[in-house]
């Protein structure tokens, strides 16, 4: 039986005393504008996270994504309490990154979250890192996540009707985005197969 | 201009003090055996990198596959002390990580790394994740990276002579090797395009 990696309950995130912020927010909305994306996770970037000339290394672009994922799942009747009494959690079973842009130590960035498909029981995401407000693309995540029943293995098993309820209802707040740039990628050199 | 992520030296290795090895070595050779698999990074599962039921964080895969690179980077005259000398590195430009089984807090991994393809300047790795010593396949990663020139922006840069002959020798040495199974991977759910 396959296994994965196992996401950490928000409560338990390695912030090392820096104060890092899970907003999990819808942004105000003009109605004449697009409904803005889910900002779902905001941190400086820490000390720990860099390299020594303070940039962001690579693993740790991951990492500010899988801290964005803990607030997505927090929208979805996932979050820390809800998986404690219900037994349930999002493993990760595949992500892909395209790194577009460095980020120094101490700037400020967010990541915002769009639903581009789910089923019964996976949901495929796809995260952007922009500096907190901005319009630059710094990375992107493409990620497919399982629904599992952690007393029964853990094994995959269906969303609950409130988590698919909360998924609706993302999607329809969401139906306005542009489409991600950074999707159905195929690791490749130019000009080979 | 896109600029990426710039790799940590070996020497700055963020290792909270307990001792990670970086081997870079290419294991003995029995004749009657198939080349065996360059073994590029081993270190035990630390409680950072961990959740409250000591199953290791999906971006803590990729920070040891991170490390590994590192270790690749010696063996092709990119190490720390040569980067400085010349200037020249190496930055990830996408990766892509499949999680096959949980691993856990102070169980010693190591990571096998294969050439999948370079050009002049870009090399595609493919790092896998094992129990040190073990045939199960916990993770993979196929990466692609970009050779660069920091003095001068940082840009894309040719591979000097002496590293094209390095990636020449490791190709020859892992020629009998198994393809790699986690290669050219597109994410969806199944079922769907």
């Amino acid at each position: 039986m396959q296994l994965w990696t196992l996401r950490i309950p928000t409560t338990q995130r390695v912030t090392r005393g820096v104060p890092t912020q899970s907003v999990g927010t819808i942004n105000p909305h003009n109605p004449e504008d697009p409904m803005p994306a889910l900002s779902t996770y905001q941190t400086p970037i820490l000390a720990d996270w860099v390299d020594y000339n303070g940039h962001l290394r690579d693993a740790f672009y991951l990492l500010i994504f899988s801290y964005a994922t803990d607030a997505f799942m927090d929208r979805i009747g996932l979050a820390c309490d809800d998986r404690d009494a219900s037994g349930h959690s999002l493993f990760t079973l595949e992500a892909h990154i395209n790194y577009l842009h460095e980020v120094k130590l101490d700037e400020e960035v967010e990541v915002r979250t769009q639903i581009v498909a789910h089923d019964s029981k996976r949901v495929q995401l796809y995260h952007s890192l922009y500096k907190t407000g901005g319009e630059q693309e710094l990375a992107a995540s493409e990620q497919m996540l399982l629904h599992v029943d952690l007393a029964a293995g853990p094994k995959a098993a269906p969303f609950s009707e409130q988590s698919l309820h909360a998924l609706a209802a993302l999607i329809e707040a969401q139906h306005d985005q542009p489409t991600p740039r950074y999707t159905g990628r195929v690791i490749g050199l130019p000009g080979k197969a």
